[in-house]
Protein backbone atom coordinates (compact mmCIF):
# COMPACT_ATOMS: atom_id res chain seq x y z
CA UNK A 1 0.00 0.00 0.00
CA UNK A 2 1.40 3.53 -0.89
CA UNK A 3 1.69 6.09 1.64
CA UNK A 4 -1.18 8.16 -0.27
CA UNK A 5 -3.47 4.90 0.00
CA UNK A 6 -2.46 4.59 3.78
CA UNK A 7 -3.87 8.59 3.90
CA UNK A 8 -6.84 7.97 2.58
CA UNK A 9 -7.59 4.94 4.34
CA UNK A 10 -6.63 6.54 7.76
CA UNK A 11 -8.90 9.41 6.30
CA UNK A 12 -11.78 7.22 6.13
CA UNK A 13 -11.79 5.37 9.29
CA UNK A 14 -11.37 8.49 11.00
CA UNK A 15 -14.80 10.18 9.64
CA UNK A 16 -16.61 7.38 10.52
CA UNK A 17 -14.78 7.17 14.11
CA UNK A 18 -15.92 10.46 14.62
CA UNK A 19 -19.63 10.39 13.58
CA UNK A 20 -19.61 7.30 16.32
CA UNK A 21 -17.56 9.30 18.77
CA UNK A 22 -19.88 12.39 17.73
CA UNK A 23 -23.04 10.86 18.73
CA UNK A 24 -21.96 9.18 22.06
CA UNK A 25 -21.02 12.81 23.28
CA UNK A 26 -24.26 14.36 22.12
CA UNK A 27 -26.17 11.40 24.37
CA UNK A 28 -23.91 12.43 27.35
CA UNK A 29 -25.33 15.44 28.16
CA UNK A 30 -26.09 15.39 31.92
CA UNK A 31 -24.38 16.97 34.38
CA UNK A 32 -24.58 15.43 38.50
CA UNK A 33 -22.36 14.98 41.58
CA UNK A 34 -20.40 11.19 40.76
CA UNK A 35 -19.78 8.41 42.98
CA UNK A 36 -15.86 7.59 41.81
CA UNK A 37 -14.68 4.45 43.16
CA UNK A 38 -10.69 3.38 42.57
CA UNK A 39 -10.08 -0.59 43.75
CA UNK A 40 -7.95 -3.64 42.57
CA UNK A 41 -4.30 -4.02 44.24
CA UNK A 42 -2.61 -2.26 41.37
CA UNK A 43 -0.66 1.29 41.98
CA UNK A 44 -2.56 4.35 41.12
CA UNK A 45 -5.48 4.69 43.18
CA UNK A 46 -4.70 7.31 45.84
CA UNK A 47 -2.75 9.28 43.37
CA UNK A 48 -5.55 9.25 40.55
CA UNK A 49 -8.07 11.13 43.67
CA UNK A 50 -5.45 13.00 43.73
CA UNK A 51 -5.02 14.32 40.10
CA UNK A 52 -8.86 14.63 40.17
CA UNK A 53 -8.21 17.40 43.45
CA UNK A 54 -5.99 18.75 41.12
CA UNK A 55 -8.13 19.27 37.82
CA UNK A 56 -11.10 20.68 40.75
CA UNK A 57 -8.54 23.41 41.90
CA UNK A 58 -7.67 24.08 38.76
CA UNK A 59 -11.37 25.21 37.77
CA UNK A 60 -11.48 26.92 41.24
CA UNK A 61 -13.82 24.14 43.27
CA UNK A 62 -13.35 23.31 46.85
CA UNK A 63 -11.96 20.32 47.85
CA UNK A 64 -12.23 18.48 50.94
CA UNK A 65 -9.84 15.20 51.70
CA UNK A 66 -10.09 12.64 53.97
CA UNK A 67 -6.98 10.34 54.73
CA UNK A 68 -8.71 7.54 57.11
CA UNK A 69 -5.29 5.33 57.42
CA UNK A 70 -2.02 7.48 56.33
CA UNK A 71 -0.63 9.38 59.95
CA UNK A 72 2.37 10.86 58.25
CA UNK A 73 1.82 14.38 57.52
CA UNK A 74 5.14 14.60 55.23
CA UNK A 75 4.12 13.36 52.17
CA UNK A 76 4.56 15.22 49.09
CA UNK A 77 0.55 15.54 48.40
CA UNK A 78 -0.56 17.13 51.39
CA UNK A 79 3.12 19.62 50.81
CA UNK A 80 2.00 20.10 47.66
CA UNK A 81 -2.04 20.38 47.68
CA UNK A 82 -2.43 22.38 50.93
CA UNK A 83 -1.01 25.08 49.44
CA UNK A 84 -3.98 25.98 48.11
CA UNK A 85 -6.78 27.59 49.92
CA UNK A 86 -9.42 26.01 48.80
CA UNK A 87 -8.31 22.50 49.55
CA UNK A 88 -9.44 21.02 52.97
CA UNK A 89 -6.71 18.38 54.00
CA UNK A 90 -7.41 15.85 56.65
CA UNK A 91 -4.92 12.88 57.58
CA UNK A 92 -7.03 11.26 59.82
CA UNK A 93 -5.37 7.67 60.70
CA UNK A 94 -3.39 6.09 63.34
CA UNK A 95 -0.86 4.18 60.61
CA UNK A 96 -2.44 0.93 59.49
CA UNK A 97 -4.31 -1.34 61.49
CA UNK A 98 -0.62 -3.81 61.77
CA UNK A 99 0.64 -0.87 63.52
CA UNK A 100 -1.51 0.09 66.02
CA UNK A 101 -2.36 -3.82 66.32
CA UNK A 102 -5.12 -2.12 68.89
CA UNK A 103 -9.38 -2.66 67.34
CA UNK A 104 -10.69 -0.27 70.28
CA UNK A 105 -8.28 2.34 69.14
CA UNK A 106 -8.72 1.65 65.20
CA UNK A 107 -12.45 2.03 65.89
CA UNK A 108 -12.48 5.15 67.85
CA UNK A 109 -9.99 6.43 65.60
CA UNK A 110 -12.06 5.36 62.42
CA UNK A 111 -15.10 6.91 63.82
CA UNK A 112 -13.87 10.51 64.42
CA UNK A 113 -12.70 10.51 61.32
CA UNK A 114 -15.73 9.68 59.55
CA UNK A 115 -17.68 12.79 61.41
CA UNK A 116 -15.03 14.80 59.68
CA UNK A 117 -16.42 13.10 56.27
CA UNK A 118 -20.37 13.56 57.35
CA UNK A 119 -19.75 17.38 57.87
CA UNK A 120 -18.17 17.40 54.38
CA UNK A 121 -20.86 15.03 52.87
CA UNK A 122 -23.72 17.49 54.15
CA UNK A 123 -21.69 20.69 53.21
CA UNK A 124 -22.77 22.05 49.13
CA UNK A 125 -19.82 24.37 49.26
CA UNK A 126 -17.29 21.09 48.79
CA UNK A 127 -17.49 20.32 45.03
CA UNK A 128 -15.64 17.74 45.39
CA UNK A 129 -14.54 15.26 48.91
CA UNK A 130 -12.08 12.25 48.41
CA UNK A 131 -12.32 9.84 50.86
CA UNK A 132 -8.76 8.07 50.73
CA UNK A 133 -8.18 4.10 51.75
CA UNK A 134 -12.11 4.41 53.42
CA UNK A 135 -12.69 0.72 52.10
CA UNK A 136 -10.60 -0.87 54.65
CA UNK A 137 -12.50 1.01 57.04
CA UNK A 138 -15.58 -0.47 55.99
CA UNK A 139 -13.94 -3.83 55.12
CA UNK A 140 -12.65 -4.08 58.98
CA UNK A 141 -15.66 -3.62 60.52
CA UNK A 142 -14.74 0.14 62.03
CA UNK A 143 -17.71 1.42 60.62
CA UNK A 144 -21.23 0.81 59.71
CA UNK A 145 -21.13 0.67 55.86
CA UNK A 146 -24.57 1.45 55.93
CA UNK A 147 -24.47 4.91 57.64
CA UNK A 148 -21.65 5.38 55.19
CA UNK A 149 -23.54 4.45 52.53
CA UNK A 150 -26.18 6.87 53.45
CA UNK A 151 -24.23 9.39 53.73
CA UNK A 152 -22.32 9.31 50.42
CA UNK A 153 -26.06 9.08 48.77
CA UNK A 154 -27.46 11.57 50.90
CA UNK A 155 -24.77 14.31 49.78
CA UNK A 156 -25.89 17.65 47.94
CA UNK A 157 -26.57 17.03 44.37
CA UNK A 158 -23.22 18.51 42.67
CA UNK A 159 -20.85 17.05 45.12
CA UNK A 160 -18.42 14.62 43.13
CA UNK A 161 -17.12 12.04 45.60
CA UNK A 162 -13.82 9.72 45.11
CA UNK A 163 -13.40 6.68 47.20
CA UNK A 164 -10.02 4.66 47.01
CA UNK A 165 -8.52 1.30 48.52
CA UNK A 166 -8.76 -2.13 48.13
CA UNK A 167 -11.66 -4.92 47.55
CA UNK A 168 -14.24 -2.59 47.61
CA UNK A 169 -17.88 -4.00 48.50
CA UNK A 170 -20.61 -5.23 46.30
CA UNK A 171 -22.68 -2.24 47.59
CA UNK A 172 -20.17 0.30 47.22
CA UNK A 173 -19.75 -0.28 43.51
CA UNK A 174 -23.68 -0.89 43.14
CA UNK A 175 -23.87 3.09 44.63
CA UNK A 176 -21.32 4.25 42.32
CA UNK A 177 -21.82 6.17 38.68
CA UNK A 178 -17.63 4.75 38.21
CA UNK A 179 -15.88 1.80 38.90
CA UNK A 180 -12.27 1.56 38.28
CA UNK A 181 -10.38 -1.63 39.56
CA UNK A 182 -6.68 -1.44 38.86
CA UNK A 183 -4.45 -4.67 38.19
CA UNK A 184 -1.42 -5.02 39.89
CA UNK A 185 0.36 -6.58 36.54
CA UNK A 186 3.72 -5.49 38.40
CA UNK A 187 5.07 -3.50 41.07
CA UNK A 188 8.64 -2.19 41.75
CA UNK A 189 8.21 -2.65 45.64
CA UNK A 190 8.57 -6.78 44.30
CA UNK A 191 11.59 -6.17 42.75
CA UNK A 192 12.75 -4.87 45.63
CA UNK A 193 12.46 -1.00 45.37
CA UNK A 194 11.20 0.65 48.18
CA UNK A 195 8.55 3.64 48.15
CA UNK A 196 9.77 6.36 46.46
CA UNK A 197 9.36 10.39 46.50
CA UNK A 198 7.18 11.66 44.30
CA UNK A 199 5.67 8.44 43.13
CA UNK A 200 4.74 6.51 46.10
CA UNK A 201 4.06 9.21 48.87
CA UNK B 1 -17.05 -14.06 70.57
CA UNK B 2 -16.79 -11.25 73.38
CA UNK B 3 -15.51 -7.83 72.49
CA UNK B 4 -12.59 -8.67 74.74
CA UNK B 5 -11.90 -11.98 72.61
CA UNK B 6 -12.69 -10.27 69.40
CA UNK B 7 -9.52 -7.68 70.35
CA UNK B 8 -7.10 -10.39 71.46
CA UNK B 9 -7.66 -12.48 68.14
CA UNK B 10 -7.10 -8.85 66.05
CA UNK B 11 -3.94 -7.86 68.07
CA UNK B 12 -2.12 -11.74 67.64
CA UNK B 13 -3.07 -11.39 63.97
CA UNK B 14 -2.22 -7.77 63.31
CA UNK B 15 1.39 -8.81 65.48
CA UNK B 16 1.83 -11.40 62.44
CA UNK B 17 0.71 -8.98 60.18
CA UNK B 18 3.14 -6.30 60.85
CA UNK B 19 6.26 -9.06 61.12
CA UNK B 20 5.29 -10.04 57.51
CA UNK B 21 5.03 -6.26 56.22
CA UNK B 22 7.88 -5.43 58.30
CA UNK B 23 10.12 -8.02 56.49
CA UNK B 24 8.96 -6.98 53.25
CA UNK B 25 9.99 -3.35 53.80
CA UNK B 26 13.40 -4.20 54.62
CA UNK B 27 14.00 -6.25 51.55
CA UNK B 28 12.64 -3.45 49.51
CA UNK B 29 15.93 -1.02 50.16
CA UNK B 30 16.65 0.18 46.49
CA UNK B 31 16.26 3.61 45.05
CA UNK B 32 15.95 4.02 41.05
CA UNK B 33 14.11 6.31 38.60
CA UNK B 34 10.77 3.96 37.99
CA UNK B 35 9.00 3.87 34.89
CA UNK B 36 5.06 3.40 35.25
CA UNK B 37 2.91 2.51 32.89
CA UNK B 38 -0.82 2.98 33.49
CA UNK B 39 -3.01 1.59 31.10
CA UNK B 40 -6.38 -0.24 30.14
CA UNK B 41 -9.86 0.88 29.26
CA UNK B 42 -10.74 2.38 32.63
CA UNK B 43 -10.97 5.78 34.48
CA UNK B 44 -8.10 7.15 36.12
CA UNK B 45 -5.09 6.82 33.98
CA UNK B 46 -4.08 10.22 33.46
CA UNK B 47 -4.95 11.39 36.82
CA UNK B 48 -3.14 9.38 38.83
CA UNK B 49 -0.07 10.62 36.57
CA UNK B 50 -1.48 14.03 37.81
CA UNK B 51 -1.01 13.12 41.45
CA UNK B 52 1.90 11.75 40.97
CA UNK B 53 3.00 15.28 39.90
CA UNK B 54 1.37 16.80 42.82
CA UNK B 55 3.02 14.21 44.82
CA UNK B 56 7.16 14.99 42.98
CA UNK B 57 5.98 18.84 43.40
CA UNK B 58 5.41 18.63 46.89
CA UNK B 59 8.77 17.50 47.73
CA UNK B 60 10.61 20.24 45.38
CA UNK B 61 11.21 18.10 42.38
CA UNK B 62 10.76 19.28 39.29
CA UNK B 63 8.62 17.87 36.34
CA UNK B 64 7.73 17.79 33.01
CA UNK B 65 4.80 16.95 31.34
CA UNK B 66 4.08 15.90 27.81
CA UNK B 67 0.08 16.06 27.12
CA UNK B 68 0.39 14.44 23.49
CA UNK B 69 -3.23 13.94 22.22
CA UNK B 70 -4.77 17.09 24.42
CA UNK B 71 -4.82 20.26 22.31
CA UNK B 72 -7.15 22.11 24.64
CA UNK B 73 -5.76 24.32 27.14
CA UNK B 74 -8.48 24.97 29.44
CA UNK B 75 -8.30 21.78 31.66
CA UNK B 76 -8.21 22.04 35.34
CA UNK B 77 -4.93 20.11 35.20
CA UNK B 78 -2.91 22.37 33.21
CA UNK B 79 -4.65 25.61 35.06
CA UNK B 80 -3.96 24.22 38.45
CA UNK B 81 0.14 22.29 38.33
CA UNK B 82 1.12 25.24 35.96
CA UNK B 83 0.83 27.59 39.32
CA UNK B 84 4.10 25.98 40.33
CA UNK B 85 7.27 26.99 38.50
CA UNK B 86 8.83 23.60 39.14
CA UNK B 87 6.53 22.18 36.55
CA UNK B 88 6.92 22.25 32.37
CA UNK B 89 4.12 21.50 30.91
CA UNK B 90 3.30 21.06 27.43
CA UNK B 91 -0.40 20.31 25.54
CA UNK B 92 1.47 19.04 22.24
CA UNK B 93 -1.68 17.09 20.66
CA UNK B 94 -3.94 18.37 17.67
CA UNK B 95 -6.80 17.03 19.78
CA UNK B 96 -7.82 12.69 18.32
CA UNK B 97 -6.36 11.22 15.41
CA UNK B 98 -10.65 11.27 14.45
CA UNK B 99 -10.57 15.05 15.05
CA UNK B 100 -8.02 15.87 12.47
CA UNK B 101 -8.65 12.91 10.05
CA UNK B 102 -5.44 13.31 8.29
CA UNK B 103 -2.92 10.93 9.40
CA UNK B 104 0.33 12.77 8.08
CA UNK B 105 -0.68 15.75 9.99
CA UNK B 106 -0.56 13.89 13.08
CA UNK B 107 2.59 12.23 12.52
CA UNK B 108 4.40 15.71 12.33
CA UNK B 109 2.26 16.64 15.73
CA UNK B 110 3.77 13.47 17.22
CA UNK B 111 7.08 13.67 15.85
CA UNK B 112 7.58 17.52 16.83
CA UNK B 113 6.29 16.46 20.41
CA UNK B 114 8.72 13.64 21.00
CA UNK B 115 11.58 16.19 20.12
CA UNK B 116 10.12 18.09 23.39
CA UNK B 117 10.06 14.76 25.39
CA UNK B 118 13.75 13.96 24.16
CA UNK B 119 14.67 17.32 25.53
CA UNK B 120 13.52 15.78 28.94
CA UNK B 121 14.22 12.70 28.94
CA UNK B 122 18.29 13.67 28.62
CA UNK B 123 17.96 16.13 31.20
CA UNK B 124 18.86 14.53 34.99
CA UNK B 125 17.34 17.66 36.68
CA UNK B 126 14.14 16.75 35.50
CA UNK B 127 13.21 14.17 38.53
CA UNK B 128 9.91 13.38 36.93
CA UNK B 129 8.79 12.91 33.28
CA UNK B 130 4.97 12.30 32.14
CA UNK B 131 4.28 11.21 28.76
CA UNK B 132 0.52 11.21 29.06
CA UNK B 133 -1.49 9.32 26.13
CA UNK B 134 1.94 8.24 24.48
CA UNK B 135 0.64 4.84 23.73
CA UNK B 136 -2.11 6.09 21.18
CA UNK B 137 1.24 7.38 19.18
CA UNK B 138 3.14 3.83 19.11
CA UNK B 139 -0.13 1.86 18.48
CA UNK B 140 -1.26 4.33 15.39
CA UNK B 141 2.57 3.94 14.09
CA UNK B 142 2.97 7.83 14.83
CA UNK B 143 6.66 7.54 16.43
CA UNK B 144 8.96 4.51 16.18
CA UNK B 145 8.62 2.38 18.92
CA UNK B 146 11.89 1.18 19.13
CA UNK B 147 12.83 4.58 19.42
CA UNK B 148 11.17 5.84 22.11
CA UNK B 149 11.76 2.91 23.80
CA UNK B 150 15.20 3.54 23.40
CA UNK B 151 14.74 7.18 24.95
CA UNK B 152 12.92 6.02 27.81
CA UNK B 153 15.55 3.54 28.76
CA UNK B 154 18.49 5.44 28.30
CA UNK B 155 17.19 8.61 30.95
CA UNK B 156 19.41 9.51 33.78
CA UNK B 157 19.13 6.44 36.61
CA UNK B 158 17.34 8.45 38.90
CA UNK B 159 14.04 10.07 36.67
CA UNK B 160 10.69 8.40 36.84
CA UNK B 161 9.02 8.17 34.22
CA UNK B 162 5.17 7.73 33.87
CA UNK B 163 3.33 6.67 30.88
CA UNK B 164 -0.71 6.73 30.22
CA UNK B 165 -2.83 5.68 27.70
CA UNK B 166 -5.04 2.49 26.38
CA UNK B 167 -3.58 -0.98 25.45
CA UNK B 168 0.08 -0.66 26.27
CA UNK B 169 2.46 -2.73 24.34
CA UNK B 170 4.56 -5.64 25.29
CA UNK B 171 7.53 -3.73 24.63
CA UNK B 172 6.30 -0.53 27.02
CA UNK B 173 4.96 -3.80 29.31
CA UNK B 174 8.36 -5.38 29.44
CA UNK B 175 10.89 -2.63 30.17
CA UNK B 176 8.43 -0.83 32.64
CA UNK B 177 8.98 -1.25 36.33
CA UNK B 178 5.62 -0.61 37.61
CA UNK B 179 2.10 -1.57 35.25
CA UNK B 180 -1.07 -1.00 36.39
CA UNK B 181 -3.73 -2.12 34.44
CA UNK B 182 -6.50 0.04 35.38
CA UNK B 183 -10.60 -1.92 34.20
CA UNK B 184 -13.68 -0.05 33.10
CA UNK B 185 -15.99 -2.15 35.41
CA UNK B 186 -18.28 1.19 35.17
CA UNK B 187 -18.18 4.67 33.54
CA UNK B 188 -21.04 7.54 34.49
CA UNK B 189 -20.64 8.35 30.28
CA UNK B 190 -22.52 5.28 29.69
CA UNK B 191 -25.30 6.65 31.61
CA UNK B 192 -25.29 9.88 29.48
CA UNK B 193 -23.22 11.27 32.33
CA UNK B 194 -20.55 14.03 30.50
CA UNK B 195 -17.22 15.12 30.88
CA UNK B 196 -17.46 16.93 33.84
CA UNK B 197 -14.41 19.74 35.24
CA UNK B 198 -12.66 18.45 38.35
CA UNK B 199 -13.13 14.47 37.46
CA UNK B 200 -12.42 14.34 33.91
CA UNK B 201 -11.04 17.64 32.66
Amino acid sequence: MTDTDKNTRHQARMTRKKAIIDASIARADQEKGLLLVLTGNGKGKSSSAFGMVGRSLGHGMKVGVCQFLKSRTDTGEEAFFSRDPKVEWHVLGDGFTWETQNREQDIATSQRGWVVAQRMLADPSYAMVVLDELTYLLNYGYLDAEQVLDDIAARPAMQHVVVTGRAASEALRDLADTVSEIADVKHAYRDGIMAQKGVDL
